[in-house]
């Protein structure tokens, strides 16, 4: 168990935890930090082009219940000083800086979408330091992605009053209408928002993803590198990087278990966010053991 | 929510609950009643060969904490009268005249491996019957299985305390372990312990999963058939019906999640009780959403 060296702010949510700063040897870091002061931190690594203020207080604060959740910025995002690497090597190096910044010896991730192949590299790299970790909506090296497309066509449908409405839910009635209740619930919070930096991030996000996934690893050797136990989460209807990445990955891990979710997009655990709870939460609280 | 016409045994177990008999029109069917009075029961559809004992006390005993469950045995099986069929339409006729005879208008399913088969049978034909169903180590309709070929395998090991610990298992370390333990959980109950009928009971158990699997069904009838929520799980090294026919019957249900555990066999079910156990009741508790 870890002690996070941080004042405990009991009840705070992710829409009403100071933002907080931590600097590394080459980057300022903005971050939350929600949940009881003990236990082993859960740390998020946010998709392409998404910021602190992106991910969905339901999944977090609930997550929080239980555990020190911390959400950050890595480099060049949001409110963190630097460049937006174009790589998944160097996010992960980032990565690992802020985390080796706040003081912590061990953790578990939590990766949805680009931050799941950045959680991947650092499990792969960082045995000692990474517990457990959860990859959501993700892909493995050399996996199936279709982001350029699917960008274009959310970003071509002038009627959604949010382009991660068709980037993250299905058609299905079901589907759109929890979009926008997610949507309603990442706009709660109104002051000290992050801020969205454009294409100086997305343009180097996009080509981490792209390159990752157009790198062969036919020997799986960054997925035979992680010994962690691992929760690979997916829709059943992920149109950018298809529920079929999750199952090689699954098929790949030493100690993987798979969810996969029904009619549901990229964002299948903010859809499904009650029980992608439940799910992580029986995850991370069982014993390890090693397969 | 139904409540059963059958006295409530507070605490009972299925190592220490009566066995109770009732009887339809043509079957005196053998079962067990765990659990409150009142919400939807969950009724088991037991595995090839496996009659009320074969159960895992430790699945059920769990699943009975917050719900009704009743284990039974179909046809010809353990205790029940009547002849084994030799198909799956017959074995889910059955078991339909069963859950009739108890009088229940609305029960949750939870089939394993031919139960499954059996499970998909009922809900594709008895909508109002089923609420949800759980499809554990079990094959679509036209789906793969090794059955003759693992039974050969697991009974030419002379070393081994009981067939189940290769056909349910895997060769890991803790898997083996877990079997060990499940095995030792089975054999708890002393008195009024179930029957086993022999080759009167496998031989048509087995000629139904053969030929349930051998029927192609390239159009997906039953599962498309299925519209409750379905529950898919399966082990990762399955080696009787392999996790791809997991990964399989998710695609194609119409509103299914899939839970697949690591290093696990047929049995992943045993060996992964505990999480098991959460994700069958996660699944159940959620209120219904048609998709």
């Amino acid at each position: 168990m870890t002690e996070l060296d941080i004042p405990s702010h009991d009840g705070a949510t992710l829409e009403t935890a100071p933002t907080r700063y931590v600097e590394s040897r080459t980057i300022r870091f903005a971050y939350r930090r929600l949940g009881p002061a003990t236990g082993t931190p859960l740390v998020l690594l946010q998709h392409f082009s998404g910021n602190i203020d992106a991910w969905d207080p339901a999944v977090v604060n609930s997550l929080a219940a239980d555990r020190p959740v911390i959400a950050f910025d890595n480099a060049g995002v949001g409110r963190s000083s630097g460049q937006t690497p174009d790589n998944v090597a160097a996010m992960a190096r980032d990565a690992v800086e802020f985390i080796n910044a706040l003081g912590l010896a061990e953790v578990d991730l939590l990766g949805f979408s680009l931050g799941g192949c950045v959680a991947q590299q650092i499990a792969a790299e960082h045995g000692g330091l990474v517990r457990k970790l959860i990859l959501v909506a993700t892909a493995p090296r050399g996996g199936e992605e279709h982001l350029l497309a699917v960008l274009q066509d959310a970003f071509s449908q002038a009627d959604v009053p949010d382009p991660r409405l068709p980037l993250f839910f299905t058609k299905s009635s079901n589907s759109r209408a929890s979009g926008l209740a997610f949507l309603k619930r990442t706009r709660v919070r109104s002051d000290d928002r992050d801020t969205d930096n454009g294409k100086a991030v997305t343009d180097p996000q996009a080509k981490a993803l792209i390159t990752w996934c157009a790198t062969p690893d036919p020997d799986h050797e960054i997925l035979r590198a992680i010994h962690q136990p691992a929760l690979v989460v997916s829709g059943s209807h992920d149109t950018m990087l298809p529920a079929d990445n999750a199952y090689a990955m699954f098929k790949q891990l030493r100690n993987a278990q798979l969810v996969l979710y029904p009619d549901s997009g990229h964002g299948a655990l903010f859809q499904h966010h009650e029980i992608f709870v439940d799910h992580v939460r029986t995850f991370l609280d069982t014993r390890s053991t090693a397969a």
